[in-house]
C-alpha cells in the first residue's frame, strides 16, 4: 500500500488522527509497514532502532512526536527524542524549533512543507551541475524516505533526470543495513531512473575505469569549516573522486550544517550494535564517517551551492 | 568435521582414493561439506562456482583436476580447468606445470607441498615487517583455506601473532560472498588470533583514527611492473592507506607474479553473476579491481620481500 505524500513518491511519515504513522523502513521494499506512534517515547523507539531514518526526516518525526506530548511533559520528550541518535544535528534542530511554540502539530507540519520546499529548490540548484548523460554515483538512500520530501542527494539525482541531464546512477549498498541495495534502488525503480546497483567496495574500479562522472551523498551533520559528517563509507569516495578528479557534491538543507561543531572532529560519531553486520563474531559498527571539506566540490543547500572556501560561504548562508 | 592438512588449520583440498574431495567454501562457517570430484569438469565446476577459491588454492585444485584425466584427454582437461576462472594467474601457472608430466598427481602433490613451503617462507618474511601491538587490516581470505597451506596475507598475520607482533587484525567483510566475514574469521578464530569484523566502507574511518598501522593483503595476479590484481575493495584500501601513511603490503608466492601480463590494464577482470549481491535489482559485479604499483609499499613473496622500483625487483625473482 502507497499513500502519495507531498510528492508522488513513497512517503515515510504522516500524522493522521492525533497519531504519528511512520512506515517501517527496515521492512523494504519487501514489506510496506505501518507504526503507529501515539507517544513521544514511541517515536525516539522508531528513530532509534531506525525504522525512520535519515537525517531530515528524523528530525520531522521528532517534531511529530514533539506533538503527542502534553504541554508541561514537552521538555521530558524534547530529552528523549534528541538522544535518540547523536550524530544528524538535524533531530537536535527540529525539536528546538517545536519545543517552545504554542501548536508543535502546526509547526511540526511547517517544517515538513519546509523540507519538501527546500528539497526541490536545493535539486534544482544540484541538477545544473550536470551534463546530458553523467552516470553518478550515489551511496545510502538520500530520496523522500530518507527526508520526508523530495530528496537531497537522490532529490539533485530526481531533478537532473526529469531535465534529461542524467544518465545513470551507481547505487552503492551501503552496509550494513543495506540502505542503498534496498531503499534507493527502491525509489529509484519507482521514479523509471536507470540504475546499477554495486558493492560498497566497487567505486574505485568504476572510478578507475572512468565510469562515474560525479559523485552526489547527503549529509548528517556539515561542521562550520564544511567537513561533512555522513553514512559510514562516504570518505572513502571522496578520497577515491579527488584522485580521479570526480566531482564530489554533498547535498543537504541548510538544518544539516551546524555552526556550534567547528569541525568534523568535533561530531559525536555513532557506534552502533555489531549485530547490525549479521555476523555472530566481534565486530565494530561505526554508522557514519567524516569528510574533510578539502575533499568536497560543493556543498548543495536550498539556499545556493556553497564553494570553497567553506568556511566563508557556509557563514553566509547558515547565520541567516 | 575437521581433517588435518599440512598445516593444523583447516584444509580446503584432499586427494583421496583416486578422488579429489574439495571443501565447500561456499556454506562455511555454518557447515563443513565435502564436494567430491572424479573428473576435472567436477573440479572446475567447483572452481567456477567458488566452492574452492583464492588463488594459490584454485593452481592446486586444477593441477589435481589434471591428475583425474585419462592422459589422452590431459589437454582437454586443460582447457577446461583454464578457463574456469580468468583472472587469478596461479590457476594458468599450475595446469602448466602438471600437463606434460608423466605423472600428474605426484606433481601436483609436489606443488601442494611447494606451496606449503612458499607460504611458510614469505610469512615470515612478512612478519618481520611488523612491530608488537601493530593492528593490521586484511581484505578476503588469504588463509589456508585461499592457499592450501599455510596462507599468504593471513600467514604473515598469523607468523605475526605467533612472533609476538600482532596487536589485532580489522578483518573486511569483502562483498559480495563475504570472504571475509564468513573465511577469515573462521581461520582467526581457530587460530586465537584476536580479531574486528568490519565493514569493507569501515577503513577510512579507521584509518582516519589511526586505529591501522599495516594493511596486508593477497593477490590473483601480480603483473610485471607490480600492479596487482585482488578482490575488489583492495584498491580503495590502497588509496586511503597512500592517504594515511599506512604501509600496504601484497603478499603473494612468484608463482601469482605474471611476467606475461605488462600492467595491471592487461590483466582480464572477471565480472560474476549480478545475483551474487543478493538483491533482484540491475548490478554490476566486478570481481577484481587493480591497484596500481606505486600504492604498494611491499610485495612479500617466498623469494623475498620485493621494494620498488618493482619492475627490477620483480624480474630478479621470476626470471628464476
Amino acid at each position: 500500500m502507497v499513500t502519495p505524500g507531498p510528492t508522488d513518491a513513497v512517503q515515510p511519515l504522516r500524522f493522521e488522527d492525533g497519531a504519528l504513522l511512520v512506515l517501517d523502513q527496515r521492512s523494504l521494499p519487501a514489506e510496506e509497514r505501518w507504526i503507529r506512534c501515539d507517544t513521544p517515547r514511541q517515536v525516539a523507539d522508531c528513530i532509534r532502532t531506525m525504522a525512520v531514518r535519515g537525517a531530515p526526516a528524523i528530525g520531522i518525526a521528532a517534531a511529530y512526536g514533539m506533538a503527542l506530548a502534553a504541554e508541561r511533559d514537552r521538555p521530558a520528550a524534547a530529552e528523549l527524542l534528541r538522544s535518540a541518535r547523536p550524530t544528524a544535528v538535524n533531530l537536535a534542530w527540529a525539536i528546538d524549533q517545536v519545543v517552545e511554540v504554542p501548536d508543535p502539530l502546526a509547526r511540526a507540519r511547517e517544517l515538513h512543507r519546509d523540507q519538501e520546499r527546500a528539497d526541490r529548490r536545493l535539486a534544482e540548484l544540484g541538477a545544473a551541475r550536470f551534463e546530458a548523460g553523467d552516470r553518478a554515483l550515489t551511496h545510502c538512500n538520500t530520496g523522500p524516505l530518507a527526508t520526508a520530501g523530495y530528496g537531497t542527494a537522490a532529490g539533485v539525482l530526481r531533478a537532473a533526470w526529469e531535465q534529461g541531464r542524467l544518465g545513470q546512477v551507481w547505487v552503492d549498498e551501503t552496509r550494513p543495513l543495506g540502505q542503498g541495495a534496498r531503499l534507493t534502488t527502491y525509489e529509484l525503480a519507482r521514479a523509471g531512473i536507470p540504475f546499477r546497483l554495486v558493492t560498497d567496495s566497487s567505486a574505485g574500479a568504476l572510478m578507475a575505469r572512468g565510469l562515474v562522472d560525479r559523485i552526489v551523498v547527503g549529509a548528517d551533520r556539515i561542521a562550520a569549516n564544511g567537513d561533512v559528517a555522513n553514512k559510514i563509507g562516504t570518505y572513502p569516495l571522496a578520497v577515491l573522486a579527488a584522485r580521479h578528479g570526480v566531482p564530489f557534491y554533498v547535498a543537504a538543507p541548510v538544518s544539516t550544517i551546524d555552526l556550534a561543531t567547528a569541525r568534523g572532529a568535533d561530531v559525536p560519531i555513532e557506534e552502533r550494535d555489531p549485530s547490525e553486520l549479521g555476523a555472530s563474531v566481534p565486530a565494530v559498527n561505526f554508522a557514519f564517517d567524516l569528510t574533510p571539506a578539502e575533499l568536497v566540490s560543493a556543498i548543495v543547500t536550498e539556499a545556493g551551492v556553497l564553494e570553497p572556501p567553506f568556511e566563508e560561504s557556509i557563514a553566509g548562508v547558515a547565520a541567516r
